[in-house]
């Protein structure tokens, strides 16, 4: 699949960039400043030559072409990024990976953002997309160290159901990672929020915690939409 | 330790009721009413006779004479409640495990309680306890099979290190469960939110969720106090 990363050159885009074309996506990386999305695909296929082929650069507005979009911007440039590209998202599915969080005294801290979540404000800046929120618990490093597997679930929400399946399938083919159908976008809030305490847990640990939910059996619906 | 349990009756309460005698621990089950918690007594002690010298009944106030306590009422009688028996409590670990959840449309949504969190509206009810947030993410039934270990991580939160470490030894002495230390009690925000997805999870996947992290050795610092 074509997918445009918005925002895609800070830690959590590029790695995420890089995971992607990883396992056969082609990726446009996009930036508000094309030459800084540029640098960023020079740096990861520096790393990884094999992902020459999978990676290119662009502005946001080109990223926004893609067939399915993820908005990696910091969280309080997504909706407005969003909306600035509305008539290119319009009918797409559109991730919100972002978290509404302010450091307080080397502390992180959630914040309530525009209503309630980054991506129910997302939602709300393109009510034309289908917002699907994924991704959030990934630690960014390990995103981007396509050799290692991740082992960890992701949580994954969305009013829109075939929406929440194309992005579950994506996750599937990420190795180590099991998607989570988590419900409606209301869900979004809850799991932004909880990224805080992993960054506290990672702080607290020296590590780089990711999320497991046991009890859970493979539901092939949630991960063969084509079935 | 002689345990506490305010609002004991629940699914919650009653369940981890069971669960500290059965590692040892001399629980009074409290209620408003003290004929309900003889009552949930004589029904768990019917499961298992084994508990029937670990388990009292009495009334809130008695139980708030114990050296912990954990608030189990509902979630919005827990601050009212600690506040009524705030001179029984002063100077004591006192364990907030509510989660503000309103049901709508048969799906969970979390809201924000007064304060932010119930742990933190409990602690301003009774500044002078030491408010400790924990066990919100267990799921009640499998709470209470205390023939059977709970494969889970436990995130324990609070502004006062010695009381996390007591509580935190506490979860380390029940099978299958490791306490982890997450931060300051304005943490609890976001763990009790939380919550509603795990619920939803439990309804998509009918099953009972129950989160653990990867990532984290673990710490002697956590679940050894005593060293």
């Amino acid at each position: 699949m074509r997918i445009g990363i918005l925002g895609g050159t800070g830690p959590a885009g590029s790695g995420l960039a890089a995971r992607l074309a990883s396992i056969g996506h082609d990726v446009v990386i996009g930036s508000r400043s094309k030459y800084r999305a540029m640098e960023t695909v020079d740096d990861l296929v520096g790393k990884w030559p094999q992902l020459a082929e999978r990676l290119t650069a662009g502005d946001n507005a080109g990223a926004a072409e893609c067939e399915l979009i993820v908005m990696a911007t910091p969280w309080d440039s997504a909706a407005g990024t969003a909306q600035e590209n509305g008539d290119a998202l319009a009918g797409k599915v559109v991730v919100s990976m972002a978290n509404a969080l302010v450091r307080v005294n080397k502390k992180f801290q959630p914040l309530v953002p525009p209503r309630g979540s980054v991506a129910a404000h997302v939602q709300a800046a393109v009510p034309r997309s289908r917002i699907v929120a994924a991704f959030h618990h990934l630690p960014a490093t390990e995103l981007g160290h396509i050799d290692e597997p991740i082992d960890s679930d992701v949580l994954i929400c969305g009013d829109d159901p075939a929406a929440v399946l194309t992005v579950s399938a994506i996750v599937d083919d990420i190795p180590g990672c099991r998607p989570l159908d988590a419900g409606e976008l209301s869900n979004a809030t809850a799991i932004e929020a909880f990224t805080a305490v992993l960054l506290q847990l990672n702080v607290r640990y020296k590590t780089r915690v990711a999320p497991k939910l046991t009890g859970i059996k493979r539901d092939p619906r949630v991960v063969s939409p084509s079935e």
